[in-house]
């Protein structure tokens, strides 16, 4: 069995358009910028910084609007711009993308924007969250590098994403998952019918299990999706971007509000923006760019206040549990993205998120998870503390759609620990 | 307060290209062929038929490929078709439409269908299910007509658009529900911030209620979105089957399977593609329609097996509740379409919808309501005895995104009557 599985095979109908180059040279350590060829690895054999994927400028210039606006109606239209993916027959992917960017203007109204104000609502992906467009990019890359399943440790989104994309092309995949998770979260990786290990423990332990798993020999054919492949992962954000600026009009919008987990979203829209203001594509405008925590779990907004390069680790509590990462590995690229581009970050806590998400349903009808009443409630901080300007338009960040609520009574499992990552 | 509300005033990108003009020119019942203007009724006056829209087939043939695609990436790219929502400023819509057209060739493989699979899943849409489309329509309609208020009786999928729309354009709804509704789907309706009525009696109970509330002065000033602005309502399934023609690269595929609740869904896919191939915008071609039905609740599938015109109403049970319509109003029309394009119904007890779900998730990752489950199941039932052609081009809908399970303990409430219509 491998990763070319008769549903890998994509229609004609998703190949319009001629296939692109590959605009990847290699990856280059965001910390110390020691360059590798386009290897399985995310950390830096000089420094273990991060390691991000390099492109060619030229080829990035290659790519037009007109090239975009002929391919297919999801994230492979930007396939000139992505590392992977160029030709439609090595995709392994439920092609998510070019979901609605959704004018709200009864709550810009409430909130006294009058620049104009979107909301991005990736709800509206085939598993429901942005997770799709990242886990595409790394079951791609996966497919390329030689591996032959696909693996995450996740309770949620991530899970969905990657179970459906093994079903989808018919490959081994391992979702691994506490065993006291609620069984109505279980049930949709698990009717994947993919393989679905409980781990007898909180999050961070399940995390902690599978990074070292996935150095035995039992997984060297496996791809943990944002461990061993996760510079390519990481690329799938930027289409989120791309998309926001050519749904306006091939514009970039004055001002983002970005929920911050591990951090790399917003650094990934940023460098969207980057990348089509220097391929040409978008004129060249000033943006800003503000992240959105909750008071559970504040460690980059804590270091943005404090005016820390570092971010140090906390211990997540709080309902916005999707945003719960106590050690973000992004955090110190977030923060400068957000300064650079004269932004700030703001926190709310739980109440905050409940009433975020209700006045976005209120006055938007998009049903968002916690993440989207972070994004909201921080919208309205910023407002009201001067931090946004309400005459500049702006666009918001939905990652992802509501749950329905367990009826059961809340359990108090542990919450993950400072050096969970998901 | 009026329909027209900030939120409607559509966006400079939702708007590209210029207004055609509306192809309508009234309504005409089914049964006697007597015309009326274009009017809030959806039952003949002089024989209780039910009403259509009747179109100028001239103004259909001025639509053009080039002009759908040029339109929005959502429903309205065919407002040249439809009648209503022409000037975007008219619109109350949450922009659904343009959703995956999945390719399922592990799912074909399966079945040992050569001819092509692929699955039209409408759990993209912004609440998740197709009636974002109709509650489009009828909401763009009742604006037009002069309501200031919409309304509609459902448990679910219909109660949630109904209420999203009414919050994307800041308009009063009122969602009418049975008062024993796991509390798991009353939220999402609740979360709009719009009016929910939860009513002491059964779901026929509620609409037999809501039916009467029409009638009111209370009330004369509220569009109930499937009874008095029902045809408008009903031509918002014209667009999947139009979608569908166009993410084949422009073609009608040979066979359709469809899900039957009131029959409409299956008759409008088919006035589609008639549509599309009267207007020139396809090649003529020869295509068949299979109907879809529970065993729990098959009035339509009955009729068909025994001949008959007319449909005997049912009393439903089973677990494809989105389906347990016992007296189908559009059931003569949709066994029309069917034996016309020599189809035929299939029918499927509650394991094999299971069953059916499983497979799709299993091989497609598209997870999908019971309603999605019956379809697989009566494809597999089709090609196994014989009644589709594997070597034939296959489309099966996909009508919504599967619910978590409540982790209640399942309730035994009386089943909705044969009357019931949602």
């Amino acid at each position: 069995m491998t990763l070319t599985a008769p549903g890998s095979v994509q229609a004609d109908v998703h190949a319009r358009g001629p296939v692109p180059p590959c605009p990847a040279r290699g990856l280059v350590c965001r910390n110390c910028g020691a360059t590798f060829g386009l290897i399985a690895e995310h950390a830096c054999a000089e420094c273990f910084g991060p390691l991000e994927v390099d492109y060619d400028p030229e080829l990035m210039k290659a790519v037009t609007r007109e090239q975009i606006e002929a391919g297919p109606q999801n994230i492979w239209r930007y396939a000139g711009l992505l590392p992977v993916g160029q030709d439609p027959a090595d995709r392994v992917s439920l092609d998510p993308g070019l979901t609605p960017l959704v004018r709200a203007d009864r709550l810009a109204a409430e909130l006294g924007i009058t620049g104009g104000l979107w909301v991005k609502d990736d709800s509206a992906n085939p598993t429901h969250s942005f997770k799709d467009r990242v886990v595409s990019l790394a079951a791609t890359a996966a497919k390329g590098l030689g591996y032959r399943k696909i693996a995450a440790a996740s309770t949620g989104n991530l899970a969905n994403s990657v179970a459906a994309h093994a079903a989808r092309v018919g490959i081994p995949s391992f979702v691994f998952i506490p065993s006291d998770l609620e069984p109505g979260k279980v049930v949709q990786s698990a009717v994947y019918g993919q393989t679905l290990v409980a781990v007898d423990g909180s999050y961070d332990d399940v995390n902690r299990l599978t990074s070292e798993l996935a150095e035995t020999d039992e997984f060297e054919d496996t791809a943990f999706v944002n461990q061993n492949v996760r510079p390519y992962y990481a690329e799938g954000s930027k289409t989120m971007g791309y998309e926001i600026a050519e749904q306006l009009g091939w514009r970039i919008p004055a001002q983002v509000v970005i929920p911050m987990a591990s951090g790399s979203l917003l650094t990934k829209v940023d460098k969207a923006f980057r990348e089509l203001t220097a391929a040409g594509i978008v004129e060249a405008t000033e943006w800003t760019i503000f992240g959105a925590q909750s008071a559970g779990c504040d460690p980059i907004a804590t270091a943005f206040d404090n005016g820390w390069d570092v971010v140090k680790p906390v211990k997540p509590t709080g309902i916005a549990k999707s945003l719960n990462i106590g050690n973000p590995a992004d955090g110190p690229y977030a923060l400068d993205a957000i300064r650079r581009t004269g932004g700030s970050v703001g926190r709310v806590g739980d109440d905050a998120i409940v009433q975020g998400i209700r006045d976005l349903a209120r006055t938007t009808g998009v049903f968002a998870e916690t993440a989207g009443g972070v994004t909201v409630a921080v919208l309205r901080q910023l407002v009201e503390d001067g931090r946004l300007d309400p005459a500049k338009e702006t666009v918001v960040l939905n990652t992802g759609r509501a749950s329905r609520p367990s009826t059961r009574s809340s359990r108090s499992s542990a919450p993950p620990t400072a050096s969970s990552r998901r």
